[in-house]
């Protein structure tokens, strides 16, 4: 693969991604949007399909890694690291990207974040302690239940090895990578991360996945947009890094 | 494969998916139904197992597009336009027939969908303040939860882009045309679509999906079927088009 | 395949599938479930990977029909009537099988089906309201929520088109039954049917899976069952049998 | 397969089986989670994909078993018993290592399980009955609705042959193997055993899942962390045990 296949391929995928999981939480949280408070498993099933869109529409160009951390794993297991500076300026410029489709897919929504002064609008139901502008952060970027920086980073490893780990190992299961089964197991694999393992910090699992649109969402002039809590972005960049080192080598080691 | 087999390929096909589609709609929200306020994942799988149920059948006579934005980016980007018009002609009168069928399935909750006069059905259970007949439309078309007409466009857009770009890259997936689970990985595709980007819109990403079972609510003798919205009706017409063209030039340029 | 290793695998398949099906309808609507009211998500995907599990296991023995409508669908395509009653007899002693395993299983909670008189039972919640036996049919056999004998029948017919017509068109789908992936659709394609067309009537779309359990339930020691509804059973038997028919029809030509 | 290589492969896809599916019942159960009460359709799913990460990555290794109902099953079916202590050994390790990487995981919201004393932390919403530490063995092991020996038994037994009878036929499946769909399959599977089964007792269906987190659970430094019943620890070994050599048998007679 040249470095302009994987360049492309992962910007264009990598937004997809970012379009569709971005897209989910802003579907999920934001007023005026039809999935509103559709709960957990809207979450985790939009980000999964997130990876199937992304990964497959990448995959024929740059392998579709999309994710700094999986670059990072399976640099540490083959140790070819020439190429890896360019499937990550592809990663973030997609994320961003992504981030931006994600405003323009619900700019009414977006724009609508305002306190309301009395209305009459049907389309809020029954909603009547729900007037005033939400945040708007996590539509965009990861932020923790309770926040407690080694806990959080701990949550962020774990949950990294278990998405790279598998990844890697996927590589070896028999038939799997000929059969065009292995993106539809990564991305169930995804979904079933956010199941399972996204309840306190909200399953970052990729830095650029949270860096790239915590940098869109600091810029976008979105009413009331709320903080774009930069104390907290070196854990979802962190946590995931060190969490794909740790599979690269777990995984070399034991297979 | 012969015009006569697109068509019927195409006419089936598309029917089976509004079938599910219109019928997933009226399952959540029409009264004295079992899956009533069943939620937004509801929706969005049940239209996303359409596309698996419809395309499926359809794929051995027509491809199984059931689309006019697919076959439209496919036409963009291979430049073939012979067959385009019998691909168009067959999923308008699918999805009308499909929109018709539906209608049938739930033929005793449209005609339930009146104002009820002091009742002892003990199938509402405690859904007290739900006493009057509800809109319809919805069962058969999109309406956007913000009225906003470019803003709406563009969602169409980029939801549909988000559609066609990923089944036009499939095509190069090694193994994935071979194995039969194209098909699968697109409908699970169109679920994410639905869980991400269908909040501000509905996500019509398909002109027959949406212009055709509008047509039929036109003249069904449906009991208080409410408004058909027909000034709405260009947009989740012009934005998949648009989307499924733009798609096919990216995909023709970046791959 | 020998009339005993399909009346063996059809009783196999059969009772697996309706002891996850009625298993579902079970966790759903019992008190004292873990799964109680967890929505009709529940029940689709439920009754789908019932069909994924007893479609599998039965497949290597008699190919996992599990429903005289897909049986009757493919020897009305094919014309083979043969071993029609063979794959009859199985599905009909699965199902009843299946039922009364479910039965079992569930056993405790049929059993606590009784009018409470004061209860300090911390697991009932603030579920105050709840403190009669519940009827236990739908555990067992379909009920409309509109009782419409016209109505109903036709979206029995109508639903099982939309399961039958695709299972006949999957066999053409190149690659499909080689790479294992058919019985995994199909099982989607039931959840799909579930979530969209099950509405009205509970989509019994198989006469073995309605008659069977409703037969087990007239016989079965339930306090306080409730009725087991002999007037509307044979729309579940009725319906099914002829869209599946119908389905073999269309399919022989249109394909 | 060497010991080495099984053991090792059991180990660590037991682990992640655990970490998946004790996370997701933390996720769901548990204050200050993202998922908390999102039902019971995120446990199911949670544990299957759970399964599919475990027993993809455990596969190229040790066949990717990672439960002693499975091993015994087909130990019984095949005669081979020379490294059933292998797999048991690894799948018990792997348990108990899974079961400390939830709770490390969820680590913040163990050590914030205590009784609040006015608080004005926003997180917890309109919650305000909720102020109370939550028992926390549910997270690692199974509990019945109704506490009934003999019917939690027979519940067990008979959720495990709905496991371990489908995984033995899926074997003889033409082509399910080779393309690396087998996986995939029993995962949905288990999604489906959860659904429909989990109802009475939380389906265990296999003995290192309940036992090794018991374990694990009963020294943990958990705050308020409640009992952990050990006079219930035998049902979900001995009932999968039970269930797995059952279908074992079954299988052997049948197939």
């Amino acid at each position: 693969m040249s470095n302009g296949d994987i360049f492309v391929g992962e910007i264009i995928g990598t937004a997809i991604l970012i379009l569709f999981g971005a897209g989910v939480c802003a579907a999920v949280t934001l007023r005026h949007s039809k999935a509103r408070a559709s709960g957990w498993v809207v979450i985790a099933f939009g980000w999964g399909f997130g990876v199937l869109a992304g990964a497959y529409t990448a995959a024929p160009l740059s392998g579709g890694h999309l994710n700094p951390a999986v670059t990072l794993g399976i640099a540490v297991d083959t140790g070819e690291w020439g190429k890896v500076w360019v499937y990550l300026l592809g990663q973030f410029a997609g994320a961003m990207l992504g981030a931006v489709l994600c405003y323009l897919t619900y700019f009414a929504q977006f724009q609508a974040n305002v306190r309301r002064t009395g209305t009459t609008d049907g389309t809020e139901g029954t909603d009547a302690t729900d007037d005033g502008p939400v945040p708007t952060l996590g539509v965009f970027s990861t932020i923790p239940e309770i926040r407690n920086p080694v806990a959080n980073l701990v949550t962020e490893i774990i949950a990294t090895v278990g998405l790279v780990l598998p990844v890697l190992a996927f590589g070896l299961t028999e038939g799997l990578g000929e059969s065009g089964t292995l993106v539809l197991i990564v991305s169930l694999l995804v979904v079933g991360i956010g199941l399972s393992l996204g309840g306190p910090t909200g399953y970052a699992i990729n830095p650029a996945r949270d860096l790239g649109p915590r940098i869109v969402h600091t810029f976008l002039p979105i009413p009331n947009k709320g903080t774009s809590d930069w104390g907290y972005a070196w854990i979802p960049v962190a946590g995931p890094l060190i969490g794909g080192a740790l599979a690269g080598l777990v995984y070399n080691l034991a297979f």
